[in-house]
């Protein structure tokens, strides 16, 4: 059982750290984007290094504390929040921000875990370098929460998720001792594979403190274009024939379907729609070429071949940067326009390519048996990653439907299980899917993850009830 | 302690198993590549199926038996085999072979953990596709092995290493549980990544009895260069340069030295000098381009600004696909006039990339401080992996400096860790590199590795030696 912060514990750590280490606990570290959790409270410690975060480690694992680490508190699956239980040190990375490193001939940079993910795409570019990790909140949340819980995104089609990004780690163990892990190596084979087992644990086995991150070259020209599809079956074939014809050059291939048209329609009126009548489903392709090559060319040609095919039937290519930058405002307005409608239930879930098609129409027929929704999938089709949220119908408020939710939420997450998906694609598991992961996860993979679990973090002091209950 | 393999444990397990999986233990299971190993025996099992793997490793838990899985044997750190201890089950993959399936619209292949390597390609090919995985032993290496130990090969620089082309794992685990983790989802964040685990573990965690793997769209078009540099550090500025221009359509970028020219010279005639006067370094470089791109135009354009630049005095761009097979045929010959010659020691290390030039000099110099040695350092350039073998000086034999061998290795190794380089690149820990393990892996790491080792296989039986030392 793990014990409260309490005076003693924290006059004691005020003995071992700067003053400054100590920051008021302000409403913020206890709130979360979608509303859904509340903290109860805390000691928040800001240690300035990673000595000093090993202190509190070190700490915590002797007064048996637990230790919520806290990047940028833009995860959506309550990681970041500890409702319940003993008070527990909250340990924010706020001021271990700075970039350590860049190596601009290696394609390296290596950021504190607490460094804003826009500050790190800034730093790569002043270096003629791109970090291609890209996400809605990339103005605050932070790049070591970024790594604990594998951010994707909207390039992940191209280079990959925050695993794939990151060549080393350094982290604290529970124990509080200092994984030196920060290497620059492309390739290493010695030994288990820790840096990827942090990444993605959300903090259940250690802070990470800082990253050696990989850069890649600036394309030389870029382009988008949005083309109309039947549906997501026709889109696997587009995003076929456009990686044939143009290989790694296809950064971005997202899904959008007439529901996120009308939606926008319906909230944010100023976001111009691309085509006069809103298409069933559309497709946003951005591309990113070497020198010499012409996106907007590519793009043409792929659409004739594609038109010819029957693949597509209507599309618009951008003929400037500010076009390009209207087709990647439709897509990213839509959160914010499901956010104006108020989901009852949103789902973060990924199926086989192949399947996208046939999951989306027996889940929305499956929620027309249990009410009146209305359904947006779109997303990162190329991921087979699709947010599939369940809306009211025009005219209700979410509230109408609130008892539902746990009804939609299962028949959703069981149909992805069945089409052998994943129940949460990108965003992790936090304390919000623990149920999901012990109703659908493969008993083996669970034993494995309590096993290892056990062995690294025994008094159970990180992040407590993150992807596996307490002890 | 773990058990050897009795009489009584044979015969019940041969009441648990058809005929056909029990086969002679022949000597090429109790062999590999370099000679330096030499199995002591055990009992061959070849199971048809997960179940039976199951069945195996289920009966040496209970009896407390150490199970060597056993793929292609082309290991190259003695991972495959055990020469002391009790007597274990060699569990080879052998029998389990199938390509399970193949779904070209999601650029995904299941196989068998015992599908030779160039069954996979070739099956990706019959779809269109490619399987990017190559390297020397691909004719018998198995796609098992080639996961255990995270292989890596030719096309890491564009495509990864094995690690980066799984999407998902089966495998029975130490208690003879069976993962089901065959996803073919390209993104799942639920829970500790056991896939990452399992890949490079070397056998020590599990045996992996089948794989998702991805496949990518073939090139449209290919070509080959080879260019003359005057070191590494001008290598890495060409490979920047061919970055930018030619984005992710660089596949390979090997970079050859003077010594291993000469070394085909001395070994191997027939095979052709592709410059009148060898050059010090050259790099080899492949491209696989897109619709409507020419790879030829392509490196002359590139070979035009380095030149320019003075980044390259000399190069040849292959006009035919035979002869982008010839300059392959170098690259590719200076293994086998290696072994011809005959190494000292072999060393597969990486440094980063920027280190490679420095780290060179400081090598040769201080093996030159040890005896009249020849160095041919060779490998894969853009991944910062160096082969770094270390020769005889001609008219003399590898007997002759045997007695060297171990100053060798320490002093290549010292210098690696100095330059916070790995000892082990591509090829593994196995049992060669125990002890390397010990003195250079950061303490926290090597915790943890035995903690988890402990908690997964806390009897030791799954591939005793590897990776840690046994209990």
């Amino acid at each position: 059982m793990l014990n409260s912060v309490t005076p003693e514990f924290e006059a004691s750590l005020r003995e071992t750290l700067p003053q400054a280490a100590f920051r008021p606990l302000t409403a913020s570290y206890l709130e979360e984007p979608r509303g859904r959790y509340t903290g109860q409270g805390g000691l928040l410690v800001a240690p300035a290094n990673t000595e000093e975060v090993a202190t509190v480690v070190r700490a915590c694992a002797a007064a048996k504390v637990g230790v919520v680490p806290y990047g940028g508190g833009t995860g959506l699956v309550g990681g970041q929040i500890m409702e319940t239980g003993p008070m527990p040190v909250i340990l924010s990375l706020e001021r271990m921000k700075d970039i350590r490193a860049v190596y601009p001939d290696e394609n390296v940079l290596v950021a504190d875990a607490g460094a804003i993910l826009a500050d790190v795409q800034q730093a790569a570019e002043q270096h003629g370098r791109l970090f291609p990790l890209s996400l809605a909140s990339e103005g605050s949340a932070r790049i070591g929460g970024n790594l604990a819980t594998n951010a994707g995104g909207v390039n992940v089609l191209r280079y990959g998720n925050a695993r794939d990004l990151c060549l080393g780690l350094e982290a604290v163990l529970p124990d509080g001792s200092i994984l030196n892990g920060l290497t620059r190596l492309r390739k290493d084979n010695t030994g288990y594979d820790l840096r990827n087992l942090l990444i993605g644990s959300e903090g259940s086995l250690g802070i990470i403190t800082a990253a050696a991150l990989k850069l890649f070259p600036r394309p030389a020209a870029e382009g988008a274009a949005l083309m109309v599809v039947e549906d997501p079956a026709a889109a696997l074939s587009l995003l076929a024939m456009a990686s044939r014809r143009i290989g790694g050059g296809v950064s971005a291939f997202e899904l959008i379907g007439r529901m996120g048209l009308e939606f926008l329609a319906e909230t944010m009126p100023e976001v111009r729609q691309p085509f006069a009548d809103k298409p069933n489903w559309m497709v946003l392709i951005d591309l990113g070429l070497g020198a010499g090559q012409d996106p907007a060319t590519a793009l043409e040609e792929l659409f004739v071949e594609a038109f010819q095919a029957g693949i597509v039937s209507d599309g618009v290519i951008a003929q400037s940067e500010a076009q390009r930058a209207d087709f990647w405002a439709i897509r990213e307005s839509i959160p914010a326009a499901n956010r104006k409608i108020g989901a009852v239930s949103s789902h973060d879930i990924s199926v086989p390519l192949g399947a996208i098609s046939d999951f989306v129409a027996k889940g929305n027929a499956a929620l027309a048996d249990i009410a009146d929704f209305r359904v947006n999938a779109f997303g990162h089709l190329g991921d087979g990653n699709l947010h599939y949220n369940v809306f009211p119908q025009r005219g209700k408020s979410r509230q109408d439907y609130e008892h539902l939710r746990p009804q939609v939420k299962r028949c959703v997450h069981d149909l992805v299980h069945e089409f052998g998906g994943s129940v949460s694609a990108e965003h992790g598991v936090g304390r919000l899917k623990v149920e999901d992961m012990e109703r659908y996860a493969d008993p083996a993979k669970l034993a494995a993850i309590r096993a290892i679990k056990a062995a690294l973090d025994p008094d159970g002091i990180m992040n407590p009830g993150v992807i596996v209950r307490g002890a």
